[in-house]
């Protein structure tokens, strides 16, 4: 940890302090005007260090990094982190040259600069320096986030900590030196504890290695990418950011098509559509079930569904009458199914059950009203069971207020995702479903 | 309160409770088997009422309205909520016509039947019987929301509860007997204490007169629709929960435009662009001024404002050069601003207040990612005294985990509509420019 600070609330505290939280390896407090940070023995250089190094985290201001890689390099450290901001980003393209011409010398491995580095929830490597208690960290899963902006990654890590979602790598990579988005997905292509992939990009310096990775991961691993800068305006303001080149919306759109990424357009999206990718089946087909305790619930998710591209088909006559034997006659048994305002769990087994059996279904969205009288946390069983044998993708929809959501949350908790909205749930149901059709295509 | 129970869960026994709850008026219960409910002196029917009744909520079975209605006819009882069901939605429309002409040979308002009734935040008359536990009401406020589905309505409502948004009325008026979406829009553009005025809508028997009423109150306050059914799927689905002729989205769409309706495309919409403009001034123009401290989220803004017909130009010079004064070098002054990741509140303070100054920016649109270490609550009192003199919108946009949450809550207390999602807070920001637009051409 090179820049190590003593000084609470400093970057080089922040990082060593997340360091020492959870990574179980050695860590080197790296500072020249320190002996001891946070109770470890201080070095004044990295080549002072009495051991082998793996990897150096870089969090000096820009003017002493080539002088830290050039040490790291002598030292046979192979890989680097580097945190500091200062280059190209700020017009210090010479220096940033100087940085890349002593990484290769050395055939140092590089993720920035300029970035929050990485946070990996398996070993543990956390170079995040927002403070922990400002933004909390995700627990262990199968999403990965490869983000060219640091912020909007840290935004959506602590959403997902807060949500209860698993992440297993989040990489800022910043100015990518000589590690770029391309290299970062055919690493998490490959990378096992890695499901879905999600990438926030401004644009690539590498189009055509992009469509050829892309494509390549897509066809074992989701992707979803949000591409920001589509617009003109956005794209003036990602010179002023990134300074990459945007590149026209209608190129980006085709790329990700070509190259099967799921396209988000917002950042809930991204988010929403990779944790469902983490926790359900692909859908075979695009004919969607309904399920609903309230009709009106019925016909917006109809609408949000055709609008998307999917098929809401009239019941097959033997689950019409599978679920017409165990509901009341006032119950409306088609699709959507209006399990009506009185109904209890045991309706909601009858419907999901029949659906699942049915091979004309290919996703299930089923919408709980919790405000009803009649409903309790029994549906809760009822449907995380279906959910858990399961061949097709079930999602649910519940809104309101405190006791809905915590009933969402439980819902949440045994495996169903579940969204306040029905174009939430909707939406995402057809960027599996076109995932799946992606991968058809490429058999 | 005829049908009132002294069962507690029973509909009749939550909706007198809830009367009790707030309503400050003479409650009579109406039960010929009971000769007390809840503390209360129960009548054998409305005859036998000592005084004069103003409305009859009516929750007997379906059979038993008639002769309750003859009986409120009797008693010269001029308003009735019918909860009861029972009538035409299930194919019983001979009872539900026998009732009409009741009502109309007694001159008898009628809200129902097979609804949820009322909420009013400042009578306090609620009807609705969903269990207070699992359903939160609202604070009194400028939101009033009229629904064809009792089940939406009791979402939103439960959500504003929670949120704490403040609402006027909730109409949710079933069958429409004698008063239909046309009469409440009528009633609700000459409520004082209405703002805003919010609709859930299957389809019309009146497709002229709610074009022309509709016109009329949106050039004095604003209409937030959503139109359930668009799709032929959703239009069947209509057919099987409220009979309505859904009629083609184009036809819709059409009226909506012409009556100045803003047409929301989901229910978070609704509410979305309802609280901001009970709680937001007008914008005079589309240019949007785009503050941040993240630049990729400065991007995403951009992009989400253009794709809703929103500009976001360059700054003026002057404009530029007053935050360029208060703010560092590395700071980029362009539209975005981005304060950039260690801005703290007086950053914020010097761009929201050159942007209020600025007449070529119409609304602002603040995002502040709480993750970073250098902001703290104090962005909070500089966002809300702007936006506490500012004659124009400002919305605020902060996502993340629980600490940001706070936040965000805070920020909505003081009065600033703040999103979790910057495509919700672009959206709304259109659909109330999109109003003012429809109200200038009015003029």
């Amino acid at each position: 940890m090179v820049g190590a600070s003593a000084t609470p609330g400093k970057i080089g505290h922040v990082i060593l302090q997340g360091l020492m939280k959870g990574f179980r390896g050695a860590i080197y407090p790296v500072n020249p005007h320190e002996d001891e940070v946070l109770g470890l023995k201080c070095y004044k250089s990295v080549s002072r260090i009495p051991k082998k190094v793996d990897c150096a985290v870089v969090a000096v201001p820009a003017k002493y990094v080539p002088q830290v890689m050039r040490d790291c390099g002598k030292k046979g450290v192979r890989g680097a982190i580097i945190i500091s901001g200062g280059f190209s980003e700020v017009g210090n393209s010479e220096l940033e040259e100087e940085v890349r011409r002593i990484a290769a010398k050395h055939k140092i491995a590089v993720i920035g600069p300029n970035c929050l580095g990485v946070y990996d929830s398996y070993s543990m490597v956390d170079t995040l320096f927002n403070p922990r208690y400002k933004m909390e960290r995700p627990r262990k899963g199968g999403i990965s986030f490869i983000s060219q902006s640091g912020a909007v990654g840290a935004v959506v890590m602590d959403w997902a900590g807060a949500e209860g979602f698993g992440v297993s790598k989040f990489i800022s990579y910043g100015n990518a030196l000589n590690i770029d988005e391309v290299d970062l997905l055919e690493y998490l292509g490959k990378d096992k504890t890695t499901k879905v992939i999600c990438m926030y990009l401004e644009g690539t310096r590498r189009g055509k290695d992009f469509v050829k990775a892309a494509k390549k991961v897509s066809c074992s691993k989701p992707i979803v990418g949000i591409k920001a800068g589509k617009s003109a305006e956005g794209a003036k303001a990602v010179a002023s950011h990134t300074g990459s080149l945007a590149g026209s919306a209608r190129v980006w759109e085709a790329a990700f098509r070509q190259a099967g990424v799921v396209e988000a357009m917002s950042m809930p999206e991204v988010f929403n559509y990779a944790r469902v990718f983490a926790e359900q089946p692909l859908p075979k087909g695009n004919r969607v079930g309904i399920i609903t305790n309230g009709g009106g619930f019925g016909v917006l998710a109809t609408d949000a569904c055709v609008a998307n591209g999917l098929l809401v088909e009239p019941l097959s006559k033997k689950t019409a009458a599978e679920i017409r034997r165990k509901v009341p006659d006032y119950a409306v048994v088609k699709n959507p199914v209006d399990l009506v305002g009185d109904a209890d769990f045991h309706r909601y087994e009858a419907a999901i059950n029949a659906m699942l059996k049915d091979k004309s279904i290919d996703s299930i969205l089923c919408i709980v009203l919790f405000q009803t009288a009649d409903i309790d946390s029994n549906v809760i069983s009822v449907i995380s069971e279906a959910s858990d044998l399961a061949k097709k993708p079930i999602v649910c929809c519940a809104a309101g207020g405190e006791y809905s959501r915590l009933h969402s949350q439980l819902l949440e908790e045994a495996g169903v995702p579940t969204f306040s909205s029905l174009k939430a749930a909707a939406d995402t149901l057809a960027a599996i479903t076109y995932y799946d059709e992606f991968r058809d295509s490429q058999k």
